[in-house]
């Protein structure tokens, strides 16, 4: 199993839809960094049960992005949201070139710093 | 029942989730904005039991957002992008102002465009 980021994000939209024990494992495994065995050492089951469960609460991830494509969304979301960021530093270039607006400066602040935080 | 927007809503984000004979259900009563005793006619059920399979889904499409606050997140993206908008709208004003910019004038057309798609 490669600890990917995708299955960081998928955790973050959709595991409250796992059960608190799934949702524990696999936050040990990719949030925390725990190994399988480090794991099945501290809830007392085997390596191999602990893997499973991972497994299968991954699958049940997976599926909700398959159906839902709720990932996919935020993630054009983000790209658009990247662009409209650069179209902000662009005006603010273009504003100090062609003669200082301190009211269109502070807007393309303003414009990026709301694009930030909605990107997080 | 009252037929509301939050449901056209929920059914939009997590419709996806529901057997295949509950989503239609939904779809005929929220979007296509049939009757319970329209929908039972068409189904061949009782109209009580056509209000029990829509009141069930109704329920699971509630708790889901309950769990997940998808549609609060992005809620919360769309009024982040009429805040971006109204700015753009801003700098734009401000740029007749105080000496037309051409690109500056431009790059608000397309940060607005951009916001507009990705609140639909």
């Amino acid at each position: 199993m490669a600890k990917d980021l995708e299955m960081t994000i998928l955790l973050d939209f959709y595991g409250d839809m796992l059960t608190p024990k799934q949702r524990d494992f696999l936050d040990y495994y990719y949030n925390q960094d725990y190994s399988l065995a480090e794991i099945a050492a501290n809830v007392g089951i085997t390596r191999q049960g602990v893997r499973d469960a991972i497994k299968r609460a991954e699958t049940q991830l997976t599926e909700m992005e398959e159906r839902l494509k709720l990932v996919e969304r935020f993630r054009e979301v983000k790209k658009g949201l990247d662009e409209i960021m650069d179209c902000a530093t662009k005006i603010s270039a273009e504003n100090r070139k062609s003669g200082l607006s301190r009211e269109i400066n502070d807007l393309t602040v303003r414009i990026k710093s709301i694009a930030i935080s909605l990107s997080e």
